[in-house]
């Protein structure tokens, strides 16, 4: 069965959506400049949590959208789960620099530039992929870009498992290991939930392809 | 269109809801006195421990009458959330006393009588809100009691940051620093849980009112 | 009413469980054969890391069978559920095998090598529970299951808490602390996993009796 255009009700979501992967743009840039400048930790980590107020806001207005709307693009759950997953890639965007900030850290490693480098492409990808959600002809792109964050997530945790084993090789103070390594798991699990938002989309577009 | 009054089954619900909030109360002022007195603390956990089985039964009791239930008061799966993040408050809430207890701690902290002082009050708050839900007229009194909720919720957070912040200026035993940290994690996730119960409440009341 | 036997279709979703939970006890024996041996532990690693992908693969057959499936033996929910969990209980065991290596463990405790017996009788237990999914008529059956898996989750949770508990007592190398600990999480973690698994069974169990 052809399946009618998109209404104009249904493109609110997507533009939401996009807003959203806008927002995780924002914040991975942040936290890569925070990390490759490493001065005026304070506003990079001010200007972070901003970001993940306004994705908090998002989240929340897909989810009482959806509860107002009728007819929506997809699954509902499939967006409620999209909504969710990509607000979990923020928090643990400003997770990884907050506590870099409550811990007093001097100054960054070079695995947690790596693992940045990592996060801002990731956010690349996972911009790319959204957009092609309004179109179905574009769903098979969509899957390519999925492929590549699956790439690019095993890339990060191979940084960060190497991270680890240096780590606990290299360093005497304990106290600094253990913050080091909250900080490594929380840009871990942000590249973790980026992959999470692959297997939302790609379940969204096998699907309704 | 008017809806009817709920049905003698769907009173059940609140029932159980009420008696999961009640829980809730006791095991926030039970972890409270326990790091009031410190004293008896085996009897204490023991006590948490109890309350904790009991909520696993009345979340058990809710989710296998949402499955012999044909009309339900709300979205089957916002019941179904309800009741697990009720539970998870009360298993956070247990984490926290259990970890003191296996940790034989010698003596608590300022933040976390503090951190267990906002767990009392939240508890309180998410009991008020809960018995908003049986009557439509009172969802915009739990609304005030959902932003009463978050706004607790923001100042266990700077509770939290400030004690992980203390630990690693003034700890020098590092073991401790270790059990300390994730009591209060656990305290944290409690306030979190609570945060979550606030969400699923606001949900309800916006969709149905 | 009578319900019709399973049709072609829906037994390939019972064929699939059963891979799942034999790929759960072959992961539970390399863990243990890798405490009990401890030699080859990049091998056994490697085997455990191999049979996690394997079990990421059959989790997304049913998923995307789900999707093209109109008519399902259970709930879509429980099926998708089901998946996951067992999905959660290879990815603990994969986790607490990888982090002793990452680690560069020496040799392993007595309490790990308890736990990973308590993993592997979960195991077994999971296995025979799920092979009554097929006929109704075992599900009196599953449920014992469901409950003997229980009491072996209650095992492991005190082994844990002793383990944990010594650790603290004992171990005067705080970085070989931070590592044991986490191991034990992730065991503790997969013994738990088995737990939800058995949940959702019994969830299946009692709707469809």
């Amino acid at each position: 069965m052809a399946r009618l255009p998109f209404l104009p009700r249904e493109h609110k979501f997507f533009d939401l959506f996009e807003q959203g992967a806008e927002n995780i743009i924002k914040a991975s840039n942040a936290l890569k400049q925070m990390l490759d400048k490493w001065q005026f930790i304070d506003s990079c980590v001010a200007e972070i949590t901003e970001i993940e107020h306004e994705g908090d806001s998002i989240t929340h207005q897909i989810i009482s959208m959806l509860h107002r709307t009728f007819v929506t693009p997809f699954d509902r759950e499939d967006i409620a789960l999209l909504a969710h997953t990509m607000d979990d890639v923020l928090d643990f965007i400003h997770a990884s620099a907050d506590s870099m900030f409550i811990y007093k850290i001097k100054a960054p490693t070079q695995r947690a530039k790596e693992l940045a480098d990592v996060i801002v492409m990731e956010a690349a990808e996972v911009q790319k992929a959204v957009a092609c959600m309004r179109h179905k002809k574009q769903f098979k792109q969509m899957l390519d870009r999925c492929v590549e964050i699956n790439r690019l997530e095993n890339a990060a945790d191979r940084i960060y498992r190497a991270a680890i084993g240096e780590l606990f090789d290299t360093t005497t103070d304990i106290a600094e290991l253990i913050k080091w390594r909250e900080i490594y798991e929380h840009m871990e699990s942000a590249t973790d939930r980026c992959e999470d938002v692959a297997d939302v989309l790609e379940g969204v577009a096998l699907k309704n392809a």
